[in-house]
């Protein structure tokens, strides 16, 4: 669907563990703020969600670990749409490390559209639209 | 005023970092670990303070480090109420690596007493009697 | 193979977000505070790890989310070894709320078993032994 | 002593909790964010102290918190040194919500120099120098 939206980041000291390398976990945290990133850049930030009372709660997460990240590197957090359905998306991410581009990681999540109360909604046209010719 | 609250917990991989030990933020969430649950054993837990619409921001938080912690380490964490003002709570911390018992920190946080929209809220004598005699 | 070791948590304030429920990325947290446990159970604690000069890097993470933990909620990690190749290790993993055992998550992770430098080793059928019968 | 270093950052959903603000040990981690590129911009990145087999721990942390921040807010770290003594150093911190220049919370951390095996090492008058004229 929508081209690959990139967003840097630095990997924090927080993020390492006693391997010195970036914990598991972490590589979640980033593909959030990959997903979060394309969604503003789309003109859909989080003052629009607010506005519009949505939630996007994760339903499916998945990450593959090519190679390790260490603190100080510069990370490249690349995200897209891969799949809009009724009231669900599915975003997919690749992580390298820079500036040489090294595959850090590959992963997905899928997350459903709901109301502030926890109902699903489905999207609208119009949101479909804005978001896939992000 | 009461006396320390005792609450074991094990060292998180999560928590640790490149130099091998536990990251030095990792220790507020333990000592936020140590509140909650001094609070729950004064018959004032999570589901009293949602019930009664308050909340606890933290105004102030302070750490001293004496020794670090490793993965897998067992801890005690030791948690008081040194203060109970007007609507402000003061909570200190000890921190012990076991079996030995070795100081890892001590700390101490301020809060403030609010209803849910933030208003500050002043401890009722009853809720003052029930925390201090904890 | 083995059957599963179940290990006790209650979710953090440092685990929510601004849903009110426990953030996505922390159910790998807990994931890893049951392989831990598991490990330890079967007499191959972290300090063993350390002797042997072996290290349990992620290859992939991944997890199913299926109800919303929220703050101070009894939780309990499920943790198995599915599976023991011939460097590589998979847990899987089911995570319920209790008392109701409301079930949460499912989630697995596959690791390589590695020298601290980072080269493969294969499980010695000691080792194996050891794990499968925990 | 040196001037104030500022690093922008934005606040990920993970940084936030029930409250629907961010958790108060995070500060700690974004006071991190700061001395860390402090040092990076004085040319004493994290590959130099490597190379110097030098590490930082943490003596002392504390944080007075003012405003909240929300989700998605941009944030601007503010971070000085504020003291360096025979083999410690002070940084202070100032943490402001953008673009209104709120302030969120004030801090700051004391750190010892430590050879990697956690001896107390001086600080060289050549490091000394490039790090009070950053």
């Amino acid at each position: 669907m929508g081209g690959w939206h990139e967003q840097k980041l630095r990997v924090r000291y927080e993020e390492t563990d006693t391997m010195g390398v970036v914990y598991y976990a972490k590589y979640f945290v980033w593909m959030e703020v990959g997903r979060v990133a394309l969604m503003r850049d789309a003109g859909f930030g989080y003052k629009e969600w607010v506005r519009h009372e949505l939630e996007f709660p994760v339903v499916q997460a998945h990450a593959e670990y090519k190679a390790p990240a260490v603190f100080d590197d510069e990370v490249l957090v690349k995200t897209k749409i891969a799949h809009i359905g009724n009231s669900s998306i599915r975003y997919e991410n690749e992580i390298y490390k820079l500036p040489d581009m090294t595959l850090l990681a590959i992963g997905h999540t899928v997350h459903v559209l709901t109301s502030r109360g926890g109902e699903k909604v489905p999207f609208t046209p119009e949101l479909k639209e804005r978001l896939t010719s992000a």
